[in-house]
């Protein structure tokens, strides 16, 4: 691990059992943590403007290598200062590698497996290769061949100037099996050797960047890649790969990786963030999240909700809600709620009006914000157990305080 | 013609030839004109919110029986504070008698006339009878067998409670011969009387009913229906029906027609709404119109400008933006030029992600916005006619003052 006040500085200003409340600076400003990062997969989070993200109470977003570099390409996009530049977001930025993204297209995603689907490549493109120098693909917006390797994807991450890059590594699936893990991790290890290599020559001064912790559900494999990730000499840990078939499993992974971590380093869940996810893993220690649930189920018209039974989720366009004139759920201060009635969203929603997918996304995402920021209040007031509990009791976020 | 201060009061505040300046007073509050309507049609301007239309500078907008009583119905909106309170904008709304609709169903849209296509059926839905009494017709949404006809038109208006109601008439075609749109144009007439009939007695009493003058390109039946619609009682009139087969014919139509107005009387033009549109027919004395081409082509990632030589508009998707720095238009004041590049909002809309419609769309709505607010001004300054031919010449709203 290190620390470089000029890129990243992770400082820890409480902690509550393993849980902390912190704040990433970053040469874009700075983020208070546990924080959750909307997914700006292609430049934009989805329906949503910059500002309104920041409005929300969000402060950092994530770009995605995979999809910028198909296009419009990182060198047009650092001709116009980066990232943050080309979609006008002036906070922190984070990216990943475009690891999870082509191996995806090889295994099926992770996903995919959390909700029980396998195998099935996610995207219209496809690999034709993985070897140890790199990943060829098809673009699956024209079919032209391209190619992602360790120094590619720091490449990329530097034209677009990311605040926090991502080593590229292989997201390993949960069918591999122990062996296939093992050579899996060895090799993204590897990977990330020549990834911090490639930064140290060419990368931006103020990027910072993660490791990502692979192994799969093998309690040695991944505690031989916290040693690795940690010996390399980067700025934070990303927890990678398969955590399991099912919640349970994932809970017993996550638990375990996260105390083999080093006690002062910052740390990432890959796109992991519901919102028992979310309790449940800042108990851990975990400072961030991604996650494409908030604004994915927000263009299916599900709206989050106090539902654990329901995987804190409801069907706005169900038949039930057609006269429904409370809000999205109630008591919710969002703006979506403040303003606009379920019976109205439920009409939008079946009607097939933007308008209706953007009320949705506005109010998930403020839904999930307001669980990451409750949970930091709590962690500064040492009763985040408690919260985590009402949280998983079905209680809304603000009567969880 | 009647003024009813209670309903709708039309103050006009200067002239300029035969244009002028006036404010509408409705029972939610006042609207400048010459203004632009944009359409929400299904509750919605399409994927913006209430708060957004107001801060481009809208003071109303106009819903669509049609599409309303459909879906969620008129009396589930009537049971929530009518489409105002549904829909949850506080300010003036317009609502059309679904005429429009029914008939292009029969007859293919005017929309469908003035760009050179013909006669066929605009939407899923079908017209089974058009008779004395109304008109028998499928939902587009579910097959449903539905029937519009006057007293049910206004029966919907009064249900969605809006502060301009529009009389049911059929919307000749300009494929109809003169005989066909001299009987229409005398059924139409008809139906303002049962129209006026039911309001008078059901209708509610803040609401204003505007009459809809017929009769196609043939000015004798223009003259005839602008004589029987003053004298009907209503508070204001619309020109609606076939305006010609282009645009050199609708100017000779609406020429032909406004030189019959009555001199007081608040006048809206229905459909139409390009930017030489606007300059040639407020400088003919129109005060509204209403338009989809603003949402329209934004949602086709088409953005206004000043370019009458490619009839205002360029397709920002076209690979010559990919690389510009400037804004969709140079010099636009709007929140899209403001903020973000042309550059980007290609990448966007390439990418067919919801913020790029987004912001070509809060582009068109602004620029729409500042050619009618500029007219406006230029009225009040008596120098109309400069300000339509700096327009027209490809002058920007912004300069042609």
């Amino acid at each position: 691990m290190r620390s470089d006040p000029d890129r990243l500085r992770f400082e820890i200003v409480a902690r509550d059992g393993d849980a902390r409340a912190g704040v990433l600076h970053t040469p874009h400003g700075t983020v208070e943590t546990p924080c959750f990062v909307p997914l700006a997969t292609r430049g934009a989070v989805k329906g949503m403007l910059p500002a309104e993200v920041e409005d929300l109470g969000f402060e950092m977003v994530l770009g995605n290598t995979y999809h910028l570099m198909l296009a419009p390409g990182e060198e047009l996009i650092a001709a116009r200062g980066g990232l943050h530049g080309f979609m006008g977001w002036e906070r922190p930025i984070i990216t990943d590698s475009g690891g999870f993204q082509v191996f995806s297209l090889a295994h099926g995603s992770v996903a995919d497996e959390v909700k029980g689907r396998r195998g099935a490549p996610t995207s219209a493109g496809g690999v034709l290769e993985i070897a140890e120098e790199g990943v060829r693909f098809r673009s699956y917006i024209d079919g032209s061949e391209h190619f992602l390797s360790p120094e590619r994807s720091m490449e990329v991450q530097a034209g677009l100037g990311s605040d926090i890059a991502l080593v590229f590594d292989e997201c390993t699936p949960v069918h591999a099996d122990r062996d296939y893990t093992a050579r899996s991790t060895e090799r993204t290890h590897r990977w990330l050797g020549r990834c911090l290599d490639w930064h140290a020559e060419h990368g931006p001064p103020g990027q910072a960047v993660y490791g990502i912790v692979q192994g799969g559900t093998h309690e040695d494999l991944r505690r031989e890649s916290v040693d690795a990730v940690s010996a390399a000499g980067v700025d934070g840990l990303a927890i990678g790969g398969t955590l399991g078939r099912d919640k349970e499993e994932m809970g017993e992974v996550l638990e375990m990786t996260t105390g083999l971590l080093p006690r002062e380093a910052p740390v990432h869940l890959l796109g992991i963030g519901e919102p028992d996810d979310l309790v449940r893993n800042i108990t851990l220690g975990i400072d961030s999240f991604d996650c494409a649930v908030p604004t994915r189920l927000g263009r299916h018209g599900m709206a989050l909700a106090p539902m654990p039974e329901r995987r804190y989720r409801y069907d706005v366009s169900r038949a039930a809600h057609a006269t429904d004139d409370g809000p999205l759920v109630d008591g919710c201060p969002c703006p979506a709620c403040a303003r606009f009635s379920r019976a109205y969203i439920h009409y939008l929603c079946r009607a097939d009006e933007l308008t209706g997918v953007r009320l949705v996304t506005i109010h998930n995402l403020a839904y999930i914000e307001a669980i990451v920021s409750g949970a930091r209040e709590a962690i500064l007031a040492g009763r985040l157990a408690a919260f985590r509990d009402a949280i998983l009791a079905g209680a809304a976020p603000w009567e969880a305080g």
